[in-house]
């Protein structure tokens, strides 16, 4: 199996991202190509012990910056670690993409057409699959692909994602549920309404309709949503955990005696910490493009690169794409 | 001034809706009208010190279940405490309403004219304000009362809580913004970039648009969001709040060293605890209505209804329902 690992993707690249493809490819066995300035990849490969590793380097002359919109870089830098890592995987040269790029950029030239993968055929919108950062791991989709969503977009997200979960977490017969402000019959908004029956008429295993709370809590598998609201409840949540542990950690520098219970309790913090770790998760899995496409967090470290090569190693050996390809057409 | 308190609202009525009441009555000296079963309620108020205190008592002879819903409220139980109490601001006879009952009752009943308040004229469509329990408590406006919004209401709801905040918390100019999935141009759905240029044209204090963790940090005093969106945005901060709190108590509990610790940092937790309490907040106002309506949450203390009474007193005192009129045909 061959991985494209963009070299240029994380905030702080190349260091986690060259890093974390070296822990793959020792991990993993599988080839590994680096794709950025070569140069920098080099340099940074000299670091780590890459004998018996099957390391790869592609050079791409064009680089990603901070200022670049999205649609700017998807027309105007064909050159960029996006480009040729994911024209790799449209070549069949490689078997999955792995960035912690700047997602709006990896969407638009994924799904892009021949730049990059485009669709698989009959998705209507391609959508990111998210695991939710509680240790039951509910998936959520879309978490920002798609501002604006249709009823019949709503259906294949949630297809996709079970299908996802299906293969890559080995759970049969996902439960699907739509996210809503309420579970009750009546609530939601006219999209949720409209999306509600076609969810029911489907193969699906639909649940109906839960609370952030309770998704969060694991009553689904498969947590559907339209990508604004998607990407709202994610932030809020990642928000609320830093703005709490912050708080936490003033009060208890208050004074003397909350700092020796600090300090003694913090394995608890640590196990906290663990426990809700977004680096355990990997990333987040582009689902509709023709190609396995994760794309990580920008404050991905190493270890966070290592774990997203592996949910792509594990999309591409479960067939998701094509499991994806069946599921929508059959 | 009077002030009614629904008895029989709040999750454990009648005991902290009536205890609020006659704190209330006690600390601001004005007339409380306590509206629900009357026998039930002179049970209560008889545990009270009552002496010298303005408390009167409006018997309403049907009770709201928890089965009930808010339509078969709305129509089928004309003899509430939700309709009586309504219909006494809307005769003149009180100047606000305090509820902790079903959010989706009381907005029925407000809004329809002639049994309840009717909206404010050229209000489109009244929705529910609420202090985010941040330190920075930014209102964030519709909270749930609307699903499904069109730009011209996010517009009305900026200039409902842009009045709001200013009259009642007494922040000149408040900033307003549009909560979204990025700051970026571009970002957002729909909506939010119709919403845009009704901003931008309009006399308010428009900053742009943030993301929901500048939004708690209080980056805008008012947060303008679609009341689908802005229910789960508060739902996901309240349901990850509590997750991270049972999360950090039970790994404290897990060994003894850690329990110790737990214990010497307990003062810090309670501030916490303090610091982020949606008691101290008080209620969510229930803006374009014409009355003041003031909506506990469920779980309600005794003193986050004397919180909420305090909340409506200043509505009133601070003409609230006159500066939206003028403000929406100004």
């Amino acid at each position: 199996m061959r991985i494209v690992v963009d070299a240029m993707g994380s905030d702080n690249h190349p260091a986690p991202d060259v890093e974390g493809a070296v822990l793959a490819a020792r991990e993993f066995g599988e080839t590994i190509i680096l794709v950025g300035d070569q140069a920098q990849i080099e340099t940074e490969l000299a670091r780590h012990n890459t004998a018996a590793l099957n390391i790869e380097v592609k050079h791409a002359s064009q680089k990603v910056v901070m200022a670049d919109k999205p649609g700017d870089i998807v027309k105007g830098k064909p050159d960029s670690s996006l480009h040729i890592g994911l024209q790799l995987v449209r070549d069949g040269a490689a078997d999955a993409f792995v960035s912690a790029g700047n997602t709006g950029a990896i969407l638009g030239v994924a799904m892009l057409r021949p730049v990059g993968l485009g669709r698989i055929p009959g998705v209507k919108r391609p959508a990111l699959g998210v695991m939710f950062p509680t240790e039951e791991r509910p998936l959520l989709i879309d978490n920002g692909a798609n501002a604006d969503c249709k009823p019949d977009y709503l259906l294949q997200f949630g297809v996709m994602g079970s299908l996802y979960v299906e293969r890559v977490l080995e759970r049969e017969r996902p439960r699907v549920a739509l996210i809503s402000n309420g579970e009750e019959e009546g609530k939601g908004n006219s999209l949720i309404k409209e999306t509600i029956p076609l969810l029911q008429a489907s193969n699906l295993n639909y649940i109906g309709n839960i609370e952030p709370k309770e998704f969060m809590q694991g009553a689904a598998d498969v947590g559907v949503v339209d990508g604004f609201t998607g990407n709202i409840l994610m932030k809020t949540a990642e928000a609320i955990a830093s703005y709490m542990n912050n708080m936490i950690r003033d009060e208890l520098m208050a004074n003397p005696l909350t700092v020796v219970g600090g300090l003694l309790a913090k394995p608890a913090f640590r196990r906290v910490r663990q426990r809700l770790n977004p680096d355990e998760v990997g990333g987040a899995p582009l689902l509709g493009v023709n190609g396995v496409v994760i794309i990580g967090h920008g404050r991905s470290s190493a270890y966070a690169i290592k774990q997203a090569v592996s949910q792509a190693r594990r999309m591409v050996t479960q067939q998701v794409v094509a499991a994806i390809t069946a599921g929508l057409t059959g």
